[in-house]
């Protein structure tokens, strides 16, 4: 079993968890967290996808701020940025097509559009009946 | 040592916290996530265990729906219920005992009783001593 | 790829985020959690590292309260404190540099100064570009 972790746009959420029924893989837990990655997330894109102008003059930001704005005007502590995360525990012969999936549905090409990770899990136990492993999250 | 995660129902948190108490691993971390299993988190009994009949005609879902209300009346998108995640690093030889116990504390054997994973820490440090591994989860 | 997990106090975070920034690994997630140790939770100390007097009277504690009342004023249920969890994930090479860091920034030699844990990641990738692994951590 893998666990894949999504680190994603709060916008995208709804249409993740489409695919992720659609596929066959409903179950999953959500975090509101805040991330940043390399680029700073106070860039109007790395928010929401649609992201209104307005929104981002009322932050007193440009929406594509020029490679001098980033370097002299933003300021220097980044703002993070609302995020969600998706956790999600499959059989390891999914998680390619998942991955995938997951990265159709939130890909825009703009910064801020997030990362996955897959990690390993050992075991799991559904509480309920005391099922395991693959059964438990079959 | 392992982390164990368990995602468990809101009101059995404090039977949690006790039971990890006496066993002697009181050292946890709880998020708040939202989560959702097969079943359709928008059916009460994933709720808390207790969740009362008024409020379940309060939100216009009864509370043990049959198969056609879940299939036909209940939204498409399924509501996905508030749940706490409990996070736990332990030595390996605990692992068994302490996932018994979560198990023993939720079970109430109505859908939305939660799941415990089970995963691979390769390192602790315990920061306001430096001590490390498994002096650092002692 | 390793993941560094670093439950940490609140009052701290903006040290550490700019120690990262520094060390050249500024992406991060961040969340609000709480947590306890082996100690209970409810000491004032726990909380943020320059805790006001005042505060620990308004919750009817003292500052450094007495094994005495430790064991039999304070409520037994341990309050659980608020934290910031921050996770990187980062190429091998560099864990121990940064785990160090954190340390550094975050070591008051008080109760509540935290964990570290390493655990290990099998995949990454940047959701933009379908980069992966090293490059979508880099």
């Amino acid at each position: 079993m893998k666990e894949i972790t999504a680190i994603i746009r709060r916008d995208k959420l709804p249409e993740t968890k489409r695919v992720l029924e659609e596929l066959g893989y409903p179950s999953l837990t959500i975090q509101s967290v805040e991330g940043r990655g390399k680029q700073r997330g106070a860039m109007c894109a790395e928010m929401d996808s649609e992201m209104p102008d307005s929104f981002c003059t009322a932050v007193k930001l440009t929406p594509t701020p020029s490679a001098y704005a980033l370097e002299h005007t933003l300021p220097k502590v980044a703002l993070y940025v609302p995020k969600r995360m998706l956790t999600i525990v499959v059989p390891d012969d999914v998680v390619t097509k998942i991955v995938k999936s997951i990265i159709k549905a939130n890909q825009t090409g703009k910064h801020g559009d997030g990362k996955i990770f897959v990690s390993p899990i050992e075991g799991a136990v559904r509480v309920r009946t005391g099922e395991k492993n693959g059964e438990a999250i079959a």
